[in-house]
Formats: C-alpha cells, sequence, structure tokens
C-alpha cells in the first residue's frame, strides 16, 4: 500500500508546512551521536510522581476525564497560576491539555483566523508560525534582535502591532534563547496592547527553570493572559503530556471546547500521576532540577569558552546556549556538517531570521556528554572554512 | 477573575458549536444515578498492560516519541490492521494519537476544509458534526433510517454523494446504534465512490466488539481509506488516551503534520503500555471483554421486555440498545425527566434526527446495575404522560 501514490491533495491550511530543519539534520544523524539540539531535560521522572502512577494504575479504574481535566488537578494548576500572577484564578480558569503543544494549539484555533493577525518573537519557538498558519492567520514578527543579545526590542514591538492584533506570543524563558523578560519588557507590552482586544499568550513551560531570579509572568500586568505551561520541563515529563491555559474563563471555555473535539482529555493516569507536583515535596525536585540544570550551563559556557573562539549568550532561564557560528556559513549547513562529527545541534535558523546564524546548543544532558559535544563542535568547526 | 466579563468572541470556527444534550443531562444528574448514558466499558484495564506500564515508568526514560509514535507500536498496528483487510500496511502508514477522538480530528483537519462537503451517518457520534463544522467544510447526512431498524440506505447514500464530497465517515459498529454494515453495504459505498477522490474514514473503534461475526472494514473495499481506531474500548483503556490512524502513507504524512502541531505525540507511557495489547495474551483479554459485553447486551434486551412494553434495537456490535420513548416526547425532555429516578441515559436527538424519540442505552457497565437502571427507566416512564 505504501507503495501507491494516490495523488492526495491536504486541506489547504497544511500548504505552508514544511519539514523542520531541525527535523533534516535529526533524520541525517548517524548512531553514536551526541544530541545537543535535544528539547528535553534527561533527569528521570521524580519518585513522588513515578510512585502516584503506579499506584492509581493497579487500584483505580482510569476512564475519561472531564474535557477540561480532573478537578482537584485544575484547581492545584489555579493556585500555582495565582501565586505566580498575583491573580485569583479557580479550576473554572483551567484547561488541562496534552502537552503544552494542545494548550497552545487549542488557544491559537479558539482565538485566531482568517484576517487576524498574530505577533510571534524572532527568534521563537518554531511550532508557533505553523499553529499560526493553519489558523489561516497572518504571522507579523517583533525581533528579538541578535546584536542586542536577543533581548527585547521595544520599538520592534510597537511597530509589529496593528488594529488587526488578535494574538501575541510572550514568551519567558525564551526557546531558543534562554532569555528572560524583565518587568520593564513586561510593562511595556502590556501597556502598549491596552484597549486593544488583543489575547496575549504566555508560554512559561520554561518558567521554573531560571539561574537566578524567578521570572515574572505578564499575566500579573496584563489580564486577557492565556498563560500555557506544564509539566515537561519542570517535572522532566515530557512524554507524560501534561500541559494546560489559564486564563478569563471566557476564552478558557473556548479552548475547552477545542480540547475537548481535538483529544476529547489527556491522559487520565497522567493527570492523576500529576497531583503530587504540587506538593511540597514536588517543587523541591523541581527546585533540585533547576539548580542542576544552571549547573551546567555553567559548564557549557565554560566549554565553549575552553575550546571555542566564538561569541555566544547564555540567556537567565531554560538550558539553551546560542552559539555564533556566521563565521562558518548558514546555520543549516554548519548543524549538517557537524554531523560527521557525531554531534547534533539546532541550527538557528529553524527558530527565525534573527537567530539565522547560531547554533543551539542544549545544556539539559550530563555535564560530561556536554563537554564532549563542545569538543566534537569544535573538532567539527575547525574542518569548516571560514566564510 | 472569572467574576470579570472580557467579552471574548472566540474565532468564527467555534459559532457553531453548543453544549450537547448528553452534557446538558449529564450536568443535571443527581448523586446515586445508574449510567446508562456511559460510552466506556467498566472493566479494569488487563493486567499485562497495568503491568507493562508500571515497569516502564520505574525503568526508562519516558521522554517525547517520534511525532507518529513508536516504531514498534506502529509496526504491531500496521500488522493488526492488515490482518483485518487483507491489505499490507507498514509502520509508514500508521499515525498513533491522543485517543481515537485525535486520529478523527486530525484527519478530518488533514482533508476537508471550506467548499468541501463531508458526508456523515444519521444517526452518528455526536462529535464528527463539530469536527467538521471546525475545519469550515459542509456536512452532508445519509440517513441510516429508524423505520430500517438504523441499517444503511443505499439510495440516501447515493443521494448525498455529490462532485464535491471530499470526506465519508463510515462507523462500523455504530455509535449510537450497535448496528454493523454488511459487506454488501460495504461494496456499494465502495463501488459509489470509486473515481471520486473522496477519502473514506472508518471509525473502527468498536470492531471487536461484536455478538457474533466479526465486522469486515470497508479498507478492504476502498483503497483511499483511513482507519481510525484505538484501544479506549477493546483493552477498556479510554483514560490511556491511545488511538491511530492507518492509511495511505500520503495521507497520513499530513494527519501526522497536524498530530504534531496539535499535540506533538501521544504519552509515552501509554505508547509503551499498548505494545502487550498486540500480544496474544492481549488478544484474550479484549476476547473475553467481547464475550462478556455480548452476554450483557442479553442481560439488557431481558430486562428491557420484562419492563417496558417499548420497541428497540440492538445491534450486532458495540455496547448500546436504543429504546424507542417516542410516546413519552421529545428525547431530550424523556431523559431529562428519568433523572428524577436517578438514571442518566442519553437522548437520540443528541446523535441526529433520525434517532429523535430514542434513548441510547449502554450495557457496559455490570448486570445488576443495568436491571437496576432499566428498572428505573420503567419506573420513570409510567409517570410520563403519552404523547
Amino acid at each position: 500500500m505504501s507503495q501507491t501514490e494516490i495523488g492526495f491533495k491536504p486541506a489547504s491550511r497544511l500548504n505552508n508546512v514544511r519539514k523542520s530543519a531541525i527535523r533534516r539534520i535529526i533524520d541525517a544523524a548517524r548512531p553514536g551521536s551526541i544530541n545537543l539540539g535535544i528539547g528535553e531535560p534527561d533527569f528521570q521522572t521524580p519518585g513522588i510522581i513515578r510512585n502516584e502512577a503506579c499506584r492509581v494504575i493497579n487500584d483505580e479504574k482510569n476512564g475519561y476525564t472531564m474535557n477540561a481535566g480532573l478537578t482537584q488537578l485544575r484547581h492545584l494548576i489555579a493556585e500555582y497560576h495565582s501565586e505566580g500572577t498575583g491573580r485569583t484564578y479557580g479550576a473554572e480558569n483551567v484547561c488541562v491539555t496534552t502537552g503544552v503543544e494542545e494548550a497552545l494549539f487549542a488557544t491559537v484555533m479558539s482565538v485566531a483566523g482568517p484576517g487576524d493577525e498574530v505577533m510571534l518573537a524572532d527568534p521563537g519557538f518554531l511550532a508557533y508560525p505553523t499553529q499560526v498558519s493553519i489558523t489561516g492567520a497572518t504571522a507579523r514578527y517583533y525581533r528579538m534582535p541578535a546584536s542586542g543579545r536577543f533581548g527585547f526590542d521595544p520599538a520592534s514591538f510597537d511597530r509589529a502591532v496593528s488594529d488587526r492584533t488578535r494574538l501575541v506570543f510572550v514568551t519567558s524563558p525564551s526557546n531558543p534563547t534562554g532569555r528572560v523578560m524583565s518587568r520593564g519588557n513586561l510593562e511595556h507590552i502590556a501597556r502598549r496592547l491596552e484597549g486593544s482586544g488583543a489575547i496575549v499568550i504566555s508560554d512559561e513551560i520554561y518558567r521554573e527553570l531560571y539561574f537566578e531570579e524567578r521570572p515574572a509572568s505578564i499575566a500579573e500586568y496584563y489580564p486577557d493572559t492565556v498563560i500555557v505551561s506544564g509539566l515537561s520541563k519542570m517535572m522532566s515529563m515530557t512524554g507524560w503530556r501534561i500541559g494546560w491555559a489559564v486564563g478569563p474563563e471566557e476564552v478558557i471555555r473556548s479552548i475547552t471546547v477545542m480540547h475537548q473535539y481535538a483529544t476529547s482529555c489527556a491522559s487520565t493516569i497522567s493527570q492523576k500521576a500529576a497531583i503530587p507536583a504540587f506538593s511540597p515535596e514536588g517543587r523541591r525536585a523541581t527546585e533540585e532540577m533547576r539548580v542542576e540544570l544552571a549547573r551546567r550551563g555553567g559548564v557549557m559556557a565554560r566549554a565553549i569558552e575552553r575550546e571555542l573562539d566564538l561569541p555566544y549568550v547564555l540567556g537567565e532561564g531554560a538550558f539553551y546556549i546560542m552559539l555564533d557560528i556566521s563565521r562558518f556559513g548558514r546555520s543549516e549547513s554548519v548543524a549538517m556538517a557537524l554531523l560527521e562529527d557525531l554531534v547534533i545541534t539546532a541550527p538557528g535558523d529553524a527558530f527565525g531570521s534573527e537567530s539565522e546564524g547560531y547554533l543551539r546548543l542544549s545544556f539539559s544532558i550530563e555535564p560530561a556528554l556536554i563537554e564532549e559535544g563542545i569538543r566534537r563542535v569544535a573538532s567539527g568547526l575547525s574542518k569548516l572554512a571560514r566564510v
């Protein structure tokens, strides 16, 4: 069957979707490669989560939950984000989803459509533009300039706002750069959007993974904000697929409808196992991972300084370093060439035009692998001609 | 926050989505009610699945899988549907999703859009019309007439086909009626659609739950078929959220893209735990549940004949009986009135116009509860005036 071409033409909403550069790199990687392109922590999920999962698997029936998720879990998520923003969220402000990816998707699908503009940071997470394109809305970019270490640029932001702005993505800490938005940045965005009717989608999936001070949430400044987050990064639970959207009840109602028709509900087992993540013991587990990741960031930065004479940006959170390889050519070609030295990196090009000329290097793996990975990057680059 | 109305207007794709009648009934139900409106088996998930889940939770890291799902699982699913259709599917013909709901959603979103027509059975599963509406396509109905015990009506099917037909839903066994499409029905559909370029979506989530002869798949007759199915019903794993789409490689590629941007991947733990479902022991567990559900269908039919003097339809599969309550009024009013006697039923109206005047009664629960549930239906109906 796989040999027969049926001449299938997908629905036009998929017209602009292409295989990502990262996917091309990973598909071309050889066994034995060190993966500095990875987007997930390598820690085992904490025991408190694993034990609860096995308990409910054996002791309880695990049928469908309500579409919006288990009430107890939604209360805990509401409480967590109330603490984190100074707002008062209740269970009715929460929809639990299949990872943060579905929270993003359901939000974009609920809010944006043809004729609308959606503002995205350049560089930013590579799924955003495709999700926007699927809705038929138009992406408008605000630059986080490489020349300013990928920091927020108020003038660029203001230029991208129009009277068709319907949705604005704010991601802090950023993927790919790890840069955190200051309170001043967030206030600027809130003031600029005030009265516009635009919804802000605040992607806070990396919020607990910071190096010094916990990042602020734009929800503190802008009420029409949908926070999307989840346990993937902060509890090392990527494969468990627990994310959520938190925001004004009217918007969450629409998001819950989209979620209902997209997936019905998130895994019941994962939802039940998520509950202890909000206990003191769960919070301590996150804190331990946070401290360890901050340490690994230092390991990678020192390795880069030792092995490579290249500029780099280490942000204030997440687990990525942006390495400037522009003198060796385009990022995808460089990443492809480095595969020869058995090291996988993420080309900056995949995240936007501002990050072209950079590689995103992840320090979520073991320190020994980080060190060896950077040596392989150095070895690979030494074979490339400078442009 | 929940008190503040922000005047949010959802994207227009959600304009026609309303709370379902079933949701209204469930929201109005009181504690202590017997649920004959349920859409899931009440069996504990088989031990072979639960043991494997606990093993991988503790012994393995459970990060993201490939978007399309674990290769080993996709091979097993491909083999299972190759056996079930006589076609040769490989892993490249499979995308694993967050339950069959996401398989349906990703397929509809990949295939249909504004200007297209999508053919649906009346009555049919209540999520279909909303999923179609979200894509902007137009639903066209073919009748499975109540007057013909909800059997397939070739003339009605033929009338609904047009040169804009892009996607055709075929569900056998049917939810809500449990009726199975005969091989003759399937051949008729395949012949009628031949050369049209339409894709058939064959919802086979109830296929393993039959009473006498295993239902055939339309994929046997029509090559441009996407089979959607999953483990929810056949392994009593609704809360685990494992479904899949199987079909021509080009279509599966688009479905996988939609799935990637909607949810990234299905729960890794559920995917790994799904693997033993395809072992001889897993297949035996399904067979045991099948036999028990068939027995419970008999229990419900006998209880209806004993307690109620009303026509009913017991199909050839799934776990539903359609009870004709038309002499007592509209199905939603009757279902609402029955809540007084602490029994939840699903009004036929929720599934289409053909099933108005019927209640869908589920016999997936314990026989003693089935018996008591039917007594409560009888008691409730005895208080209603005939119309």
